[in-house]
């Protein structure tokens, strides 16, 4: 832990031309893993933020956006989820959201890289709260390529996949041989669910995967969020079932689920107008997703 | 017009501890006006940017977004604007999709900065296109405030304040005396729409101007957009009208009445279920929203 002088900034360099900045109150944590370069700190704005590569992968502040529509949408989009595989999100934020759906009976997570857990665990408590330590959690430090390629078929009802862009570390999550091990592990209704960027500024992403798990998939979709720290407008994530089209589940069902799992009223961006008003996209968007249903 | 080195950055200035910065080409104005310090620039990422007291305004490339949720909304909101006041907005973008409404009649444009109306059109014409040019455009260099307090009862349905935020030159247009001259003029169905910030940033600018319209029309509302360039997740537009409830128009009448107008089709962002959709407002922006209808 190393002190800052007062008046210290951390620009974001994932785009070459345009970026956020954070005034630094506290370096937390800055770390070389063997799989990427990890930075905490603390800022006036948003609390504790989490950089990976040069990357803002979460802060403490706005997290509930990113978390909740990540893990509260594909699992009301489920007829009934008991069994969800989590891959990546070393901070603990997707475990607990997905831990709060009482109908939830196991969610394993793998992360591949265990500092990102650890630096987490320590100055982030707040962002898994108690999630760790829930008996329906296994978390794995693993890599979730080698994972879905050994487990059962059919042994999950969904899939979240929280990396970073398709670039360095996350590539991997982004190829044909492992969407096809997502397709047979899932089961019938099964889905899969990952984050395919800002369009405004990577409209490529989500275009090459949406064709990409259409090879194995019978429907591939979209839905937005805003997350205030991926900055860039709207962000994407890219669903694919084998079984109904998540976006045409009606409101009523989406809120009855909720109701089910005791996810209503615990939230502070999802509700279940926007839970099914997240499929309608943009123009803007809907042209770089060449494939529907 | 003065050539920079290739690697100079421009930080926005808008909040003290975060922002976004670009990446400047080129410099290609800056002026400082009786109004404010008026930047215009070039970006590798965005295309031109309109700087105004160090906060974005308006970037060629993602400008479609807030201009298109910021006329199509309340002109189809409506049930026929003919007659539509604009307040700020000296770029020329948002009179450029108010005039794409071909049941428009009327389009007066009150800007009380003329540097940004003449930087504008010479650096950033793609904005406002020859909306300026439009037989039924009316456009006035003069204060806004003076205007609505002259103008005559029950003389526009819609009013559209596209101004900075409520501190400096844009402090005027939110106080009692300007909602009560708006209300005076607008006629029986006429509703006001004026942007009211990001809340994740800036949750007071919508509970106040909300609880203060709400003195003077029977429903004050609200509804979102995802501007890239206006960082820190949804922005908030905030909508007071005097006769139906603006949130409450059928995805199925918003379409007949764009298709009357000409919208369909033409848009980047806004489409009908986008329109209706952006009503429904995430838990942490509705708390800012002490009023309801």
């Amino acid at each position: 832990m190393t002190d800052q002088p007062a008046d210290q900034w951390i620009n974001e360099t994932l785009y070459p031309d345009w970026g956020q900045r954070f005034r630094v109150t506290r370096e937390l944590a800055r770390v070389t893993s063997p799989f990427q370069e990890i930075v905490v700190f603390e800022s006036e704005s948003h609390g504790g933020v989490l950089v990976l590569d040069g990357a803002i992968q979460i802060t403490e502040r706005d997290e509930f956006v990113y978390q909740e529509m990540l893990a509260h949408v594909p699992l009301l989009s489920h007829p009934l989820a008991k069994n969800v595989l989590i891959i990546g999100a070393g901070d603990g934020g997707v475990l607990r959201r997905v831990l709060q759906h009482r109908t939830v009976e196991k969610a394993v997570m793998v992360e591949i890289d265990g500092a990102v857990i650890a630096l987490s665990k320590r100055f982030l408590p707040s962002i898994a709260g108690d999630a760790w330590d829930d008996s329906r959690a296994e978390v794995i430090v693993g890599d979730g390529i080698d994972y879905v390629a050994r487990a059962g078929a059919e042994s999950f009802d969904v899939i979240i996949v929280d990396s970073t862009d398709p670039i360095g570390v996350g590539e991997a999550l982004f190829t044909d041989a492992f969407y096809a091990d997502c397709a047979r592990i899932l089961s019938p209704d099964g889905l899969i669910v990952n984050q395919c960027g800002v369009p405004f500024m990577q409209a490529d992403e989500l275009r090459e995967t949406s064709l990409r798990r259409a090879k194995f998939f019978p429907h591939v979709s979209a839905y937005v969020a805003a997350v205030p720290t991926y900055v860039g407008g709207f962000m994407t994530l890219g669903v694919a079932a084998k079984g109904g089209v998540p976006g045409a589940v009606p409101v009523e069902t989406v809120r009855a689920r909720a109701g089910r799992a005791g996810i209503l009223g615990t939230t502070r961006y999802w509700t279940p107008e926007i839970h099914v008003g997240s499929f309608n996209l943009p123009p803007y968007i809907a042209e770089a997703l060449p494939v529907g249903g």
